[in-house]
């Protein structure tokens, strides 16, 4: 604990995918599945983690904290709103100072993109991001990879639509990429404000995309990252953007619906669909947990 | 965890006490009397709690949390000021994400009186109600009865005055009626304005109380519960509804003081009286991690 | 756990430092020290800690929380912002309830100086301050002693000048007396605003101090704890108060930098100064968690 890490050795640390190998992403992977059945780790140690969140969050906190436990990590209870940093401490200072306590990985979010770029070099501790403002979400991005390979074995030629808010989106743009390098094709739907230039060769109206998805992957309204004026009512989003109750039942048998939730209910999607048959919402949570296990046993056996 | 237990199957939920009956009831708290001399459970595999509190608590929070610590739970922190609630999300959803990570029993305490009816149904995991606006509060019914049955071995033809602000009480009523079908004999005292119709045959003045009373178990003004004006100043009410120095001298000589906590000194009762020698407030505490212990284990061993 | 504590028996508090004798602290410090290589404790069962923290911080609640967990404790998580403290509960009685759910120890930081006073004869666990107003925080102190003793393998003779906002510090007052008594040589400076009469024998400038300093150590200044009107800008404070790039030049090869922390970087401090060779702040805070493991173990055996 705290002393016992290895000064002149870099920590690893995952920030974001982009920099991630085809086999490395699919051994992950695999690892994140052997979860399913078992829990046992190589972890026989006391190892301490903590998780500073800067932003709310249920799920990614919850999610890791349990991924910690199951493979019996101590976790040490961090609360932004009452720590130092309320005293006009740096991020940096805190993440040095839970170094020194001992704690052996942190787990980091917080809503300034690229938070980490000041801390990577400096911090002799795996850092994991758990979201850096609209820029990477690296373990969602892996449990939404782990959810479509579960269905459908492979990623070639899997039809993937990405519906909805891509660019305020933490894993939008890496999803089109990973996915895309794996062999999935990839489209987009939406409102057209929320599209950059790059990917208007893969849009599609909402009404082409269920026809032609194998996978629907919807994507939260960020009401409390943007201030973009909404570009419509809530209603009437649902009736142009959303996935509707009538649109689904136009969805191929196969196909399967996606959201990295907390869910808007009757907004991006319609709320009788969301644990409907073809809904993995649900399942990606639980996947969740198994690749947060894998990501977190793959920095510290990295130590 | 998680993917464990058993859809078909439905959970036991202890939502409100109203529908136990008196043999379950008994069992109940011999198991809980019996967790005051070991805490050696049936449960031998790593199982997840949450505890989620969306109005301010010490005491009934930290006991569950003690509770599932000494059953060898392990416990996934909540803090509902800094969850995804804050983006919107509902409370149905917020516990399917947790059934979701693997959490095998939540612990719910929410201002909405029956906030479990749109959940008991469609939640696969165990619910326990630590309180609901005015409603329920079962885990504090139970330790009620425990500290009495502690005392008098019997709950028949024991005098039990529920004293004070009994219409915005989550345990009034419950216990007036679990009471009474174990035999107690119950009166209520207060101001009338806080009593309603059906309770007026049990009425008696506080002057009354203290001379037949086995056990005073006074209630504690809800503040923060309700916008009623304070029937009086809190001096002018200690005077004609609390427990005074005085009073509790004309009590008889075994009966017992009880207040579920926390006290407001000197309103409902003398700060002089909450360590007396007749006093079990602090008791009822002790006594609320064992029946606490109990409940858990009981909707645990019947997933 | 509750039950088991001998009421007879009073606790043992640590409150304060002024009354250890000298060797106890030699003893502590040895412990401490010995934690280093071994996690190794004499406690076996099972025993609860809550950290009651009143005031935000990070360092010391969670160099607790590790101290806690390497010893083998069960932490029950205390959030005073959703405590019944809300509604209006005293400090005595959420401590008292603490003790009745059956935790054994309990650390507390709390905004009012001596808030123990009325809870130490009347409290039947040991209560460890964790920081009380500008009064005391004597495991701050202990570990302060041990970096300096890790360096100098003595007290005797060292040159000591404590720097900064004295008269807020919840530790300097303390660390005088204490390190006068282990004969080292102590200094102060900074405004003299800041300095009562007393100090004003050992006072020196800036320019004096870090020539004959051994141990420069630098204070925060508390922004948070006091209205008084900062003396100067931070720049100019900086200048005349700080411990500059050009100072250090002029400290002695073998003399050390400490600080408490959170830092205020480029005021009381330079900010290229924070880890330099020199600095012993992050050994400082590794150091916290062997003297927390050390108080811990001494009340928690004179149980």
């Amino acid at each position: 604990m705290g002393n016992h890490y290895d000064k002149q050795k870099k920590p690893t640390h995952v920030l974001t995918v982009e920099n991630w190998e085809n086999d490395e992403i699919y051994a992950l992977l695999e690892r994140a599945q052997s979860f399913q059945t078992s829990s046992r780790s190589f972890i026989h140690e006391q190892l301490f983690a903590a998780n500073l969140f800067f932003e709310p969050s249920t799920r990614t906190k919850i999610s890791f904290e349990a991924a910690e436990r199951k493979l019996g990590l101590q976790v040490l209870p961090f609360e932004a709103n009452t720590s130092s940093i309320k005293k006009g401490e740096t991020l940096y200072d805190t993440v040095k100072t839970l170094e020194s306590i001992g704690v052996d990985v942190v787990v980091i979010r917080h809503s300034q993109e690229r938070y980490f770029d000041e801390l990577m070099d400096a911090i002799h501790i795996p850092i994991i991001n758990g979201g850096d403002g609209c820029g990477h979400h690296p373990t969602q991005s892996f449990l939404d990879l782990l959810t479509i390979q579960q269905e459908f074995q492979t990623f070639e030629d899997v039809n993937i639509v990405i519906a909805g808010d891509i660019s305020h989106s933490r894993v939008a743009r890496s999803n089109i990429y990973l996915l895309e390098r794996l062999g999935a094709k990839v489209y987009v739907a939406g409102p057209k404000e929320w599209m950059s230039e790059e990917w208007m060769a893969r849009y599609v109206t909402m009404d082409e995309a269920v026809e032609i998805a194998d996978v629907m992957m919807m994507l939260r309204i960020q009401h409390e990252r943007h201030a973009v004026k909404m570009v419509a009512g809530p209603a009437e989003y649902h009736e142009t953007y959303g996935l509707t109750v009538e649109r689904e039942k136009r969805m191929k048998p196969t196909s399967i619906i996606m959201h990295p939730a907390p869910i808007n209910r009757g907004v991006e999607i319609a709320s009788e669909l969301v644990e409907c048959e073809r809904s993995r919402i649900f399942k990606q949570m639980t996947n969740g947990v198994y690749v947060r296990m894998a990501v977190l046993e793959y920095v510290l056996e990295r130590r």
